[in-house]
């Protein structure tokens, strides 16, 4: 289910890309239903916690009409950045799974590791790796594109 | 000027305490004037990323028309927690002012410190203990007060 539900926030990471947005999506999911899908728009929303992480546990939670989401589960397609990993706690998340490494902000061992300490209140499951090629091959496309367009405006 | 500006966060914080929210307020200062101010609706909006330093961030943000606030500075009453500290390098806040530690989940240092490793993109200068006093005894009315009611309610 692992994979299955992982291709739904890879599905919201391409609408982030198609709106120019870095491709990174998510789905939270509860009692084994998707009960909130999003994907970043810091662009669009003009606002640097616009993560579809934060995007989707929001939802999430108004949903059920609850900030505590411990029986829910999120999936996104990023190793999550320290505010996000950070939410995690705060929403009382039961399970993590994502996708590729972020080598250069990810919170979950590959820049800082918030789990290192054990939280005082909630500890959180995490799962990583989940078809990390495509979650990467994504990112890596659209920066890609990006240095392309910046070398063919500077040029 | 420090401590101007911390009455205003303080004034906030009272807001939420008033609201039955834990009592954490936030402002945003850009060329020495106060572009937002907000404080804690976890409660109200049934949403754990409803900190006072985010919406704050948000309502910069908004007011800037640019989610980076490079010579924004934040001050809030409490340290900041895990996805709190992570939203201050995603905002490129260039300061931040906090009262009272946050002994339980303060990620600058009194649960885990987000800034030990360097930040691959933005460094936030933090300046910290600015109306301790004040913004700390907040804070333990407001528990004090829960744990009584608490103590009513059970007997």
């Amino acid at each position: 289910m692992d994979d299955f539900y992982m291709r739904r926030a890879l599905n919201q990471a391409r609408l982030a890309y198609g709106d120019g947005e870095v491709p990174v999506g998510a789905v939270v999911i509860f009692k084994d239903a998707v009960i909130a899908e999003a994907h970043n728009e810091v662009e669009k929303r003009k606002d640097a916690a616009a993560h579809a992480e934060i995007l989707c546990l929001q939802k999430a939670a108004q949903k059920l009409g609850n900030w505590r989401l411990q029986e829910a589960i999120l999936y996104c397609t990023l190793e999550p950045c320290t505010m996000c990993a950070g939410a995690f706690f705060l929403y009382r998340l039961k399970r993590v799974v994502w996708g590729a490494p972020d080598l250069r902000h990810g919170a979950h061992g590959s820049w800082i590791n918030v789990r290192q300490e054990r939280h005082p209140i909630h500890e959180v499951e995490v799962e990583s790796g989940v078809l990390q090629e495509e979650c990467s091959e994504l990112m890596r496309a659209f920066f890609q594109e990006r240095r392309k367009e910046a070398l063919t405006v500077s040029s």
